[in-house]
């Protein structure tokens, strides 16, 4: 069997299933790793060693933060018993039972708390809105490096949003102090080749990308066109829905939220003030 | 004069400014790239092509999004009046000026509201505090994505928070309708050499990655160590502050949120209802 290396216009394609793609003028090993992206739903039974972890945490500790201030921890668990629970906690994907590692990140301010405390200062701004949301920046720009380098590997990924459907019960699995809230999860480890996970289209460039200023309207072309796209893979995946469909039934209800309408109380009981 | 490449070894030691670290038993470019990640404050005037645009933007579309919800656009500034208007509102940094492409990304349920209103059908979700966390997280990670393409380019980058210091007027500025949020900017440029931007040390890897459980006492140590590794950066580049000092300083006070203690209200006036 051979394999054929995919050209660049091939990946950019892929990405948006548009049948006119323009040929990139420049490419290269990264731009590949970031376009061949695919979110991994089967694992293998290999461990990831503590070295691969050493590095996609060196390489997530490399991405820009906020003022230098790192508001953010991620906890690496592997334990079977506990990855079990934390996946009942999280929607019971099976996935979570498979992948060797969960990574679960966090906005953390118990650091700096602890640090301002040692010097009897005082830490006003960590107690407003603004600084929870740079801690969830914080964690997600040093999780997607993660991602990256672990997609470099050969590794597969998925984030793990419903980790937020209970955030009480994961922070005292993973014995979280007040000012540490759990943003998401990733599971990391060697894909399942049985799983042929596919690269998921994307809207229409133009539906995200603005000139100067934004341009609302414009977007219904955008979406409708994306439709047909999006129709092509979904029926590949014996997935019945439009992406309409399934936009409107994420969004649709407190319901479809699975618990998450209750993060400001939650975020308020792990020392989050929120002002 | 003769470049010489180099080690991975040297690489992670960069980035912790540790004297005694591992050597790395996997490398690829990828990791070097990841890794060289360094914040760009002066730029040349070489603009930044459309086509180069294109590919930071479909490698952005790449990264993952919550439930394939894309609630993220960006917009291209490279007016320079425009720029300059903007510059004024974050904060007046010079390099904004330079850099010859300003994006703004931005957390987008504009498009989805338009999807919902055009079936007739409810959105409740997206009118929780939850839901606008997906949307800074989905603009975190795309972005995050632009930045490892764009540095693959070798092109410089810099994220600007201070585009949240006025909202209402960064909004009117681009025209965004309610519900589109300007979460963060970024330069992208060609580095100007003469600046000589080094790689900032990190905390050391044992003060964010706990295993299996949180760890608050550990840092303390760790924390202690850092300032030594990072007292020998701030010399370099002839800054007098300790980390402690930086970060006190920058969280110690609500008017060192340079206008960001409004988040809140901000957001609301923009049609983020956050329950």
């Amino acid at each position: 069997m051979t394999q054929t290396v995919p050209t660049p216009a091939h990946l950019v394609r892929q990405r948006y299933r548009d049948p006119q793609p323009t040929e990139p003028a420049q490419w290269n090993e990264v731009l590949r790793v970031l376009h061949e992206h695919r979110s991994v739903r089967r694992y293998l039974a290999d461990p990831v060693s503590d070295d691969t972890l050493r590095l996609l945490i060196s390489a997530a500790q490399s991405a820009p933060t906020s003022s230098n201030l790192q508001v953010w921890s991620v906890v690496a668990v592997r334990d079977p018993r506990r990855k079990a629970r934390l996946a009942a906690l999280a929607g019971d994907q099976a996935h979570i039972l498979q992948a060797p590692v969960l990574l679960v990140w966090t906005a953390d301010f118990a650091r700096l708390r602890q640090l301002a405390d040692d010097h009897d200062a005082p830490l006003e701004g960590a107690d407003y809105l603004e600084s929870s949301y740079v801690g969830f920046i914080d964690a997600a720009l040093a999780a997607q490096n993660a991602v990256v380098a672990a997609e470099s590997l050969g590794l597969g990924t998925v984030y793990l949003g419903a980790l937020r459907n209970h955030p009480e019960n994961v922070a005292a699995e993973l014995n979280l102090p007040a000012q540490v809230f759990a943003v998401f999860g990733l599971l990391v480890g060697h894909p399942d080749p049985a799983e042929d996970a596919r690269v998921k289209p994307r809207l229409p460039q133009g539906a995200v990308l603005h000139h100067e200023t934004y341009d609302l309207a414009v977007q219904r072309a955008h979406v409708a066109e994306y439709e047909t796209r999006i129709a092509e893979f979904y029926a590949e995946q014996q997935l019945a829905h439009s992406w309409t469909e399934r936009v409107l039934n994420r969004l649709g209800s407190v319901a479809s939220l699975n618990g998450r309408h209750r993060l400001r109380a939650s975020l308020e009981n792990h020392g989050f003030r929120l002002k």
